[in-house]
């Protein structure tokens, strides 16, 4: 239905909605939805809406640039299919959900390729045509690893880098380049279990739900703002295995729910939250 | 937050956005939260804001009135728990979750008074001191029945009625004196099952699934515009009146929900469909 | 754990499970997990039971037969994973849900072959090595179609056929062949929707819920016996398209849920319903 | 349906189902319903059993404790409602919900009393005409006010006391007069906030998910085997007030589960796990 969307963050003041939608009907293009969200704790604003007519990028962003705050972010995207490369390990239950998706054209998103630490998933992932790369984290130092991916990840161009059980953590340094562009998941519990083997914990403990959270990486492990959450069941019968299975099967739902919120951009970084305009 | 709610529809046209903003921009005002939505089938506009200000509702109104369609509606209301009256029957489930939750003050709303056509549930209104009105459909034609309903109902200027399992079937006339603003639940299966005793029949196919739906009552008996739906699961060591049980928990807490959106403005109307920007 | 699983149904009668527990105690055997249900409508006794310990099959049944009622159906069967052949048309969303987690291990089950009478989902099937048999049902009868099915599913001698997404109505007499071992799915929505095309109804009603069904068919279409429901959300925003994938989305996901519980033999069809033992 | 449930516990060993449900059927009673599970980690034995016929509660045991295993724990309970005290604070959602409910008789268990440390809840608890006990904790050691506690408790002879949302930390000594025989609730999040004010926490990390968690009380704080865990959704939207209202709802949903299982005597304890024979 839309052609672009257009985002816009900035410091709240009264006003900023008028100014934005009189500008976007100047230049004669409707607004489809709208989502508009004032943060009360930080003021920040926060807009998404979807725009239809004949729209010139520049233009558009020109007279937006003049009329709002200094410090506002300007955002306007053409729809289109997002580029992506997916990163992985050896574990196969996120990444084998993302291929067969994109293969019947589910996900909104090009898999440009397919980075992983290891040749495990090769195959699976020549099943579907898509490029694999090998960056082997033996015998180099962490730092060279990072560049040979940022390397290959940053000659493809894409939107975002998604973690689908990417086993290293990635360096403060590496993260920056794609700030809130990197997406994560990774299983949590109620109440959390802190140190080795969270699982065996969890199976020790009787827990009755597993859950996974997806999140955009920043400097400090698994503490990125979340995007989404979902838990799933377990009970007495379950073996550590079997709990293991139920974390992969909500890890894998929780990733693409929280993709689709990302490769349609509802999702905003505010500080170390999200603003979901879901 | 908010101060007041600000609630139009009307016929789709390119500027409207900016129509609305700047006029509540000029009026000194501004926009918390923004939801608006375009039905591409009917081509309607949707929009609710929440905003904060010192606010001339007279004068706001009169504004956007010159500058909107002719066909446009404009709701301007002041943050203020809205007025219900419930009607029950004998069926408690439903009441007695509602009366609890206002006694606590955990609903948006107060609850004016119950009026039910059976006596059954009046010493348990009663330790909640409200008023309960009894009339009776016995001995007194349907439609003496309803006048004497709307006269209580409207001596109390209630922005809603809530059908608590109000067990009589309300008149088109009766109808359309409240006309979107009548609130009722009723359980639901997959699949439906048509005529009599549709838990036994539930029973009988073993469904796994009980649910509830909560819409506005219009002419067509448990087909007006559906605001929220909720399921809960059974099993095979369900009896019928287990089946009965759960199905009181779905109503009771679909009941709640939609409550909570109708009571915030959340819900619009748009021919047998809501649109809800929850 | 176990070694075999032990599935009893019969006219429920004081002291079976104390006859039957004792056999199994007298042939060395420990039960590992139990669970019994009988139903107080039709008086039927459903037992099953994890067995572990040096097992002979002919042996332990020959006891059960003499000690158990003359309608006593006795099953013994060794935990192995059970092989199925998938049928399908067009559609590949459940179809390849189930391929790749076969692929991963991640099923329970040998999936044999696909059969479709279309060629469309052949090199999908392809990537993952497995047997497609294209049956078109064009230019011949449905007595001869259904021939060639069964000719080929035959073949295989496999525990169980899977529906996923197979769009040709099964006769009585090709279901009697698999008399309770062919699982289907198909979409539910609360209220049913009569007729053709249910997504526009459920489209232009605004159903909240998307339902979908798994069950044993039998011989009245979509009736069978119910294994397994489940649904998910839909809103206001949603086309006719987004509600058709919602629907693919759940269908895929109460296929799984009913395929991993009958794999495992959890589920007993007693009349027109299904006891669980989840 | 049944008259009387089983239940027996002890070390696992070949033949136990064979002589318990053999001494049963000497008894000349009948086995509705069987649930039983062997705990592959400590051989622990566990069995649930719903009884039909005219039952010697003393006769069946003396049979069963010459047959079983020395540690073995056997309890044989009549169908009835179970007594329980309900102990809170300030905070009304779980005891109100629980009032409402006992008062239709939705819960299978006689409220005995209320006990609480502050009167604020003392008018709602006398609407339902069930007794109400203050004992404050000021003024008085933590000895004492545990002391006064007990004595009153103890003179109701409850099967269970029922923490809802009651703020004073038990002691390791008042717990062993009620081992594994006191329910409580905590709220809980993914991941888990340690220290001071977790809402805020978890307000400034953005969650998305709220949980609850019900379990039976051990001497380490909130620590004691899970029965039941459930979550609630939250986002970007709500405030800490918000997100305390959520914790709100799904504390008195996950209570009202937990004692519903509790109640039929459907959850065993094992170490610091649950097996819940739901």
């Amino acid at each position: 239905m839309y052609s672009h969307i257009l985002l816009i963050t900035c410091t709240d003041e009264t006003g900023l909605i008028s100014k934005i939608s009189t500008t976007v009907f100047e230049q004669g293009l409707n607004i489809i939805v709208m989502r508009e969200f004032v943060d009360p704790v930080t003021n920040g604003f926060f807009m998404r809406c979807e725009l239809s007519g004949e729209l010139e990028i520049q233009s558009l962003y020109n007279e937006l640039r003049t009329k709002l705050p200094a410090n506002a972010q300007i955002v306007i995207n053409p729809k289109r299919k997002k580029d992506i490369i997916v990163l992985a390990t050896k574990e196969y239950h996120c990444l084998s959900d993302l291929l067969t998706r994109h293969h019947f054209d589910e996900i909104n998103a090009n898999i440009l390729a397919v980075i992983s630490n290891h040749d495990y998933l090769e195959p699976f992932v020549q099943k579907f045509q898509l490029p694999f790369h090998l960056v082997s984290h033996e015998n180099i130092s962490k730092e060279e690893f990072e560049k040979q991916i940022l390397g290959l990840a940053n000659s493809y161009k894409p939107d975002w880098l998604v973690l689908a059980k990417f086993m290293r953590i990635l360096s403060a340094s590496f993260i920056s380049e794609y700030q809130n562009r990197i997406v994560n998941i990774h299983h949590s519990f109620l109440p959390a279990f802190v140190g080795a083997n969270p699982y065996k914990q969890a199976f020790d403990r009787g827990v009755k739900l597993i859950g996974a959270t997806a999140h955009f990486v920043n400097e400090i492990l698994d503490q990125g703002p979340i995007i989404s959450q979902k838990v799933i069941h377990a009970d007495h019968t379950f073996s550590v295995k079997n709990m293991v299975q139920a974390g992969h099967e909500v890890e894998r739902a929780v990733l693409f729910e929280a993709l689709n919120l990302v490769l349609e951009d509802r999702v905003f970084v505010a500080g170390n939250k999200t603003i979901v305009f879901a």
